[in-house]
């Protein structure tokens, strides 16, 4: 059973903060100031280049994708860390649509996070025009799959409403019409048991400063099925992913299975960091961290829709087919969030108009879900959002 | 006038040794630590989410760019940061080959450092099979510019000999041939005085932790000429490249210039530490860094060759077309260099047989120079290198 209260314990959260935005943004594990200092000032201070083989700076990508690994459903040595999500968004949809040459149709759904959308856009551009990205709605996806679909690429939790698809019966619709799967897992690691081994996937990609805790612009992660590793071309093709980079041989060689999907030098002190966050999970077990993020997204949804009819759930009321976040529909939702963050309660705003909260068992409690709730719906219905200092849109909302 | 004294003082150098390698990772500014708490406990602690707006992270990546572009010779507003070296070298010949339909060849040469041709290798395979990667010797490099040619892509400073290419002259042949140029500036940032208007270069790429001494793993950037920024297509369009990246719109529109350039979320925790190396630049002139490079590399080439005639220079003997690094050829090389660093002294080794040293004025002094010379001259003549735990090879050489 894993034990929240110890978990708790080991993020700094401000006195008196209650943060719901943790699928944007996790909070600083305590343990990341003191790995820090170790790898910036006992590692690169003191043995600058000789840290790559004394402090094993080498492996951390790796050492990185099998801590992940273990909550996503995926074997030792098939995942690999690095660069951004778009960056890895882009690598898996480059290797995917070789994999399947006879095929020149991406499909998605308007739910994925737009910068899927816009790199998969970017790289069918460059790969010629009968390349072409099909969107629909994702409530849509399962009865659009057919056998004109080189690559399925989906983000499993829906960035606006938490609506998430069914892994498993999609990534079986993908292989029967001859596709190739790609997850995105965003909003879904360490967020929600993920099984990557029993859905068959093909490709995931995921970032880890969301459920992950890993810091503002932690590396993203990418896994490939091992037994399509060592088959897959890499686009960026960087000498990390090499077999022998130190070789600094003209021709490129991938290296073996996920490796490939290195690219550049990999930012180390952001991977120390990740990885003290990710120690956190270690006895955690993801079917507490479910159980846990149902009882607090509907006691969320339950106390909000007693205390207003202004704000409406756009979130699947239905727990089963949503992932760890709850999302209101509120027509001044941009300033309705902004005053309940001047009240010490912090959600996120998605255009046009969604109110968003993040339940990350890791550290929120029940008190706390209460507490938000009792807030919004004295904002929402009192008005209190009507002021011009909520109103007015800052840079990143 | 340079206080060369005063920017030592800015590093941390353990004590004893001499580090002649700051080519491939720059020593920590003592400033580091400072900032890394801030940014972490500060920042990400107690703002969270807030960050991006109260502690304006988000625009770190530009604001970087500025610090750099006066270095490289390119004016405000020009230059970005983020991701990795092989991915901004991507960026750039994609958009490059754009820019120049009719033609297919992408002209580079074997001094370029390995993952520069990698990535140009892994984009022509995507782009199809008439694309080709043409690479001749350094040396031979301005008679092969023909019309045939799309994009030249060098590296100005060879990261084997230290070899320099003249920036000038092989741009306005490029461009007299009707060819884009692209130049990696990984050995010349910080190295060198560089003037990318002056050069009238199209594109510029590099790291930030040799010379610039950002941390291992710190972010790249890129240059885009002002007048051919705005018209350019960024193949790797991620979100942070929109014009509006928060509308979350579902169709990509380029941000404004170089900012397109940008793709995922930023490692805000490594550039705030690569901002805290950029501020040891204030005051720096860029000629008196070159003076003062060839000062130490100029005695550094005088002493080992009156010391040993085992070590071969293949490096440049003349200090104009000459970066700011030496090498020698030894074919016990690597041996040595292990040996050296046994007695404190780094330098690093190049497969197959190339002996490298890098010079930096910032924190280099000539006494260490001579004292490097003289263990090198000794390790060479004597043959101290023939033990067991010098020849044996690690991971990252």
């Amino acid at each position: 059973m894993t034990d929240f209260s110890n978990t708790r314990q080991q993020f700094h959260l401000p006195e008196g903060l209650v943060y719901l935005d943790g699928n944007s943004l996790g909070p600083m594990p305590k343990s990341a100031l003191a790995v820090a200092r170790r790898v910036i000032a006992d590692e690169w201070g003191e043995m600058l280049i000789g840290g790559w083989n004394k402090a094993d700076w080498m492996s951390l990508p790796m050492r990185l994708g099998d801590r992940i690994g273990r909550l996503i459903g995926a074997p030792a040595g098939s995942v690999t860390t690095g660069d951004t999500l778009s960056i890895k968004v882009y690598q898996a949809l480059a290797s995917a649509l070789e994999l399947n040459p006879g095929r020149k149709t991406v499909f998605s759904d308007n739910g994925n996070f737009p910068t899927d959308l816009y790199m998969a856009e970017g790289l069918l551009k460059s790969l010629g025009e009968d390349f072409k990205l099909k969107v629909v709605d994702p409530e849509a996806v399962a009865d659009h799959i057919d056998d004109s679909i080189a690559v399925v690429m989906l983000t499993e939790v829906d960035y606006r409403t938490g609506r998430m698809h069914d892994m498993a019966a999609i990534t079986r619709k993908a292989h029967e019409a001859g596709a190739i799967m790609i997850w995105d897992l965003a909003h879904s690691a360490g967020a929600v048991p993920v099984d990557l081994s029993a859905a068959n996937a093909d490709f995931a990609v995921g970032c880890t400063y969301k459920y992950l805790n890993g810091g503002p612009g932690a590396p993203a992660f990418i896994y490939v099925r091992p037994d399509l590793a060592d088959r897959v071309r890499p686009a960026l093709s960087g000498w990390l992913g090499h077999e022998a980079p130190f070789a600094f041989d003209l021709d490129y060689r991938p290296g073996a299975g996920v490796e490939r999907m290195r690219v550049g030098t990999p930012p180390i002190i952001q991977m120390a960091i990740l990885e003290a966050a990710l120690e956190v999970w270690e006895g955690v077990d993801m079917a507490d961290i479910r159980i846990r993020s149902i009882e607090l997204s509907q006691r969320f949804i339950e106390l909000v829709e007693a205390g207003t009819d202004k704000a409406v759930l756009v979130s699947p009321r239905d727990p089963q087919p949503r992932g760890s976040q709850v999302s209101f529909r509120f027509a001044e939702g941009y300033a309705a969030i902004q005053a309940l963050i001047a009240r010490n309660v912090v959600g996120d705003f998605r255009a046009p108009n969604i109110m968003r909260f993040g339940f990350c068992p890791l550290y929120n409690s029940l008190e706390e879900v209460e507490q938000a709730a009792g807030i919004l719906c004295e904002i929402v219905e009192t008005g209190a959002w009507n002021r011009p200092e909520f109103r007015k849109r800052q840079a990143v909302t």
